[in-house]
C-alpha cells in the first residue's frame, strides 16, 4: 500500500495521539496528516505528534478524498472495511478519484495494538489497580435495600475520586434473578438478601482501560450457589493456565469451556472466555471458540468465564492478565474468594 | 422495498424496544424479527415487542442473511448506509444470495425518530429537568482549587442520585484557557480565580437524553468577558426565534450566526448551532450551515452556540428545546444569567 486512510478514532490515538471525536489521519511512507474540524484546532495542536494537522471546513472525509485526489499517479490506499461504512466509502471513492485503488488494511493497527509496550502496561496496570480499590470500598456500601444505581453511581464516583478518568464501560450491578442478565444496565431495583450480585467495572486512565468481575452473595449461600462459584473459579484459573505466547487465542476459551463441562455446567456459559484490553475497552484478540490469533508476550487479556441460570442468578468472575513468556500474570489485584455479605 | 435490516442500536431500540449491546431487526410487512447472541436470551424476553427474538449461535449477521435467503422469490432489503460497514455489507450480500437486492434505506428510521411523541418529550423533559437540578447543585461545589474532573464527578454522580441512569455523554468541565476547546475532556486541572469554566452535561432517563452546556466565571469579570458572554447569550435566544415548523434547519443556525456577526464575533463561532436529541445525544436534525431539514412539530433540538477565543477561553450557552406550532419551548430550566462566582 502506497498510503493508509486511518479512520477508527483509537487508532488515530493510538498513532498520533489525538483525542478528539473528529479525526482521519492519512499515512504514507513519509508524511502523515491529521484531518479535524475548527473545534479541535487548540486541542489538535496540543496533543498531536508526528503528524500535520488540518482542519476542514467541508468535513474530514473530503478533505482526505481530496488530498489524495492531489497525489500524482495511480496509488493504493488502505482503509478499514470493518469501520467505514458502505456511504463513507463511496465519497471517498467518488472525492478521491480513479487514481486511488481502495484496499481493506485488515484492521493493521488493532494487530499493532494488541501487543502493549511498557508504558501501555503501566497505564493499564495502574487502571487495574483502580478498580480493585474501588470494588473493596464498593464492597462496604453493598447491602439489603440499597438500589443498583445507587452502587453503580458509588462505583463510578470512586474511580474519578482515585485519578481515573471516568468508567471504561456503564457499570453493571446486576442482583438476584437479573444478575442472570449478562450485560444487565443497573436499575432501581434494591438488593435483597440471599441474592448474587454480579459488579463488572472498569476504569480508564490515561485512556487505557481496566475491566474485572466479582459476584458475591447476600447473606449465606446455598450449597448449589456455592459449588457454582468454584466451578466458574476453576474456569477461570483453567483460562489462565492455557496462556502463553504462541498458544491460539481459541485454546484458553476451550479450558475454561472443558472445566465448565467437567462440572456439567458449560451450557450455561454464554459467552466467550474473553478480549483483549487496552485503549478500548474490547479489542484484539478475541477468546473465543475457534479463534485462530496467536497469544503474544505483551497482550493484555480478560479472562471471565461464568454461569447464568434463570431464576437463580448468574455468576462472573473476571481477571485481567498481561501475556508473558511465562504465561499468564495477573494485573487484577482483588481477592477472588466467594465473598457472603 | 420488501423488507429492512435494522442494524443500529439506538434504532432498534425505538422499533422494539430491546436494550442490548449486539442485535439486528428485520423488519417486513407482516412480521419482525429481532437477531441476538445468548447473553441476551432473558433480557430480550423481557424487553421485546413486537418481534419474534432469534438467540444466534454463529453470528447475527449470518442468521440475517440466511433468513434472507430463505425467503421465496427476489426481493429489495432496505439497509443504512451510514451506519453499515463495508465488511458487513460484504458479509450481508454474500449470505443472503442473489435473490436480495440490497438498498439504502436513506435514515429512514432516523427521519422517524426525529419527531417525538409525548411519551418520549415527557422523558426528555424529565432528563432536562435533571440536569437543570444537577448544574444548580454542581454550582455549589466550584471555586478555586477544584479540579475539573472532581466537578464533573460530582455532577455524574448526582445525575444518578436523582434518578437518571447516567450521563448522556462525557460530562465536559473546561476551566481558564482550557475552555476554549470547545470539546476538552476534563482534567485534574484545577480551577482558578479569573477563569470562565465551560459545564456541557446531560442526563438519560428512560433511555432519553438532555444536554446543556452553561459558562461562568470566577470572580468577577471583565467588560469585555461580559460584552462575549452577552452576545452569545443574544445569538442563542436569536437562534430559538427563528424555530418554527416549516423552516430549513439551516436557517436556524444562520441566525444565531448573523447575531454574533452583528458582534463581529461570528469567527470564533467555530461549530454548528445545535442538533436533535433523544435515544442518542446527537441525532437528525443538524442545524447547521444551509441544512435543508424542515423542522416539524415535535422534534427536539439543541441551541448551542459558542465562541471560543485562544487564551481567554470559551463561552458556550445551550438548552434543549422541542419545536411546536408556536415556535420553540424551552425544556432547559436553569437559569442563563451570567454567573460570577
Amino acid at each position: 500500500m502506497d498510503a493508509v486512510l486511518v479512520t477508527h478514532l483509537p487508532n488515530i490515538q493510538y498513532l498520533c495521539g489525538f483525542t478528539g471525536s473528529a479525526g482521519m489521519l492519512l499515512v504514507d511512507s513519509s508524511s502523515a496528516v491529521l484531518f479535524t474540524d475548527s473545534r479541535y484546532t487548540l486541542q489538535a495542536r496540543e496533543e498531536v505528534s508526528g503528524a500535520r494537522v488540518q482542519i476542514c471546513k467541508h468535513g474530514l472525509l473530503r478533505a482526505a478524498a481530496e488530498a489524495l485526489r492531489a497525489r500524482k499517479g495511480r496509488s493504493r490506499v488502505g482503509y478499514s472495511a470493518g469501520q467505514v461504512t458502505v456511504a463513507q466509502k463511496q465519497a471517498l471513492e467518488a472525492g478521491s478519484g480513479t487514481g486511488v485503488r481502495w484496499t481493506n488494511d485488515g484492521g493493521a493497527v488493532e494487530k499493532l495494538r494488541a501487543v502493549k509496550d511498557a508504558a501501555e502496561l503501566s497505564a493499564i496496570q495502574e487502571a487495574a489497580d483502580i478498580i480493585s480499590a474501588v470494588f473493596r470500598r464498593a464492597l462496604r456500601g453493598i447491602g439489603p435495600g440499597v438500589t443498583e444505581l445507587a452502587v453503580a453511581a458509588e462505583i463510578e464516583h470512586d474511580i474519578k475520586r482515585r485519578g481515573g478518568s471516568g468508567p471504561s464501560f456503564e457499570t453493571i450491578v446486576a442482583s438476584g434473578a437479573r444478575s442472570a442478565w449478562a450485560h444487565a444496565r443497573p436499575t432501581s431495583k434494591p438488593l435483597r438478601k440471599n441474592e448474587l450480585v454480579v459488579l463488572d467495572h472498569g476504569a480508564i486512565l490515561r485512556g487505557y482501560c481496566s475491566d474485572m468481575t466479582r459476584t458475591v452473595h447476600l447473606g449465606k449461600a446455598s450449597r448449589k450457589v456455592r459449588s457454582l462459584y468454584n466451578a466458574v473459579l476453576e474456569a477461570q484459573e483453567a483460562g489462565k493456565q492455557a496462556i502463553r505466547p504462541g498458544v491460539p487465542a481459541g485454546d484458553v476459551d476451550r479450558a475454561a469451556r472443558n472445566a465448565l463441562k467437567r462440572a456439567k455446567l458449560d451450557r450455561y456459559f454464554t459467552h466467550s472466555t474473553g478480549h483483549g484490553l487496552g485503549l478500548e475497552v474490547h479489542e484484539m484478540p478475541r477468546l473465543g471458540k475457534g479463534d485462530q490469533t496467536t497469544l503474544q508476550q505483551g497482550m493484555v487479556l480478560t479472562v471471565e468465564p461464568g454461569v447464568y441460570l434463570e431464576g437463580l442468578g448468574g455468576i462472573r468472575i473476571e481477571d485481567d492478565v498481561v501475556v508473558t513468556e511465562k504465561g499468564a500474570v495477573d494485573l487484577t489485584t482483588a481477592p477472588r474468594d466467594f465473598l457472603e455479605l
